[in-house]
């Protein structure tokens, strides 16, 4: 693991169906076996389940809960970090990537990929809730998702 | 102005045209005239002009800036709070809002579409740049932006 | 009121006893004869009581709150504005004051008066709970701590 | 390394004399050979120290950045998150953490101590700039101080 490594987010609903679960695991796996670090909201749903992916590629996934305790984190973190900021961790989430995976989502996915948007970084859409936002780079694939948030990622 | 009053938040990018500029302005005199105070990120473009209508209107514009000085304030606030945090304070705008009203827009403005529809507050768009969100409730004029605002408003 | 007018925030607890609640009411009354404007955390206890003080002079009371509702507010506020930043908000109050006067205090307002002298605000303390801290301002009276902090200020 | 682990702040300045950053080095040094995380402001002085002390006992240094770049980070941390939320990132480390240990320290420093205290953390101080705070633990070295922390954490 080294500071100079890239950092992917991994953003998701809470809630998910055993597809977009499936989908967001391989995306954290896929993460890791490119010895990118995880980051992701912490809890559950799409970011366990990348979590849970990374871990399992030998990689390392680091959480940013929205609350004030580690109980609120999913059991694959490596690193949980409660923050107390409610919804404004999705600000710090999208600061601390250097490119962004969103998976299925809700508003508070959309919040992520604008907040990324905004500071420049490149984000990558995978069965994505939403409209077509100008400027993410759709995917099809979680191998392909992750190997275009890599090569767009943008060192800061 | 009342603390029981109606929050009313608009937002929208630094820079405009002269017609989103208008619109603006249009829609922060309609918020005042209705006794709403406006929320805003306190800057230029749709904030300024926005702050400007309500002014003109008899009322109150609140800014909400990023940085950490009052010089980024455009000229027409009343009040004027630099936050120091950064794109985080869209989270604040959209916390301390009631309602929120997106006229045209950046990537900003969509991550405070999405934070208040994830707080399940109620959003309008006018003239919105990106394609239409589920749940936003879309309007053609300022007035009709304010009034669907302000009717669909709940009180927290 | 103006843009261009001083910002003092009075910070303090959110229970105190009758003779510091007098000397908070006191400070709010002060600020809003010298046509300041008085930020808070908008809660109760000092919160509320120096802007009760403010509003009885005439003035306004800005309240930046630690939870999401608008439901924790004091009533004498003219704006309220809940933050969902948890404990973070301290910080936001630091940086939108141009002074700070404490008044008595917990581990709460003392984090703010660390913030506002790590942002080279002038702080006023007045029946101080802590040791005093170096760089700060002792005042004897709600008078004297008011003219003390708008003396001092620098506007940003 | 464990989300089960404990985590321990180390705060401090950013600048610091020779003998201070021995002191931090050896904090760091301590939290490492007990498996517990350390976490700090990411920056230079006390930080970097500590973090460095971290890694040599090895352990992991996650460091909080108040800015938007990984640049302004040392190179010790194992993982470095730029927050882009200023002097309110000292609320995040304090509610990320289960302990802290504040080593000399300037008003930022003060502001996490007051912020972990309010947050009912343990808090131990070393070598402490200021006057002693009320419920602070003092060490007289830098086991001692990782010691008591430990000791007094209280998972959250």
């Amino acid at each position: 693991m080294s500071t100079k490594g890239l950092y992917v987010a991994v953003v998701g609903s809470a809630a998910c169906t055993p597809e977009i679960s499936e989908l967001a695991y391989r995306v954290g796996f896929e993460i890791a076996k490119r010895n990118a670090i995880l980051l992701c909201g912490g809890r559950q749903g799409v970011m366990a389940d990348a979590a849970r992916g990374a871990r399992d590629g030998g990689g390392i996934a680091v959480g940013i809960l929205p609350g004030t305790s580690r109980s609120e984190a999913n059991p694959y973190l490596g690193i949980a970090l409660p923050t107390g900021l409610g919804d404004a961790r999705n600000a710090v989430i999208a600061c601390a990537a250097d490119a962004v995976i969103a998976v299925s989502g809700g508003y508070g996915t959309l919040s992520e990929v604008a907040l990324a948007l905004k500071k420049g970084k490149p984000v990558v859409v995978l069965a994505f809730t939403f409209p077509q936002i100008p400027g993410v780079y759709p995917a099809k694939t979680p191998r392909e998702a992750v190997e275009l948030a890599i090569s767009k990622a943008v060192m800061k």
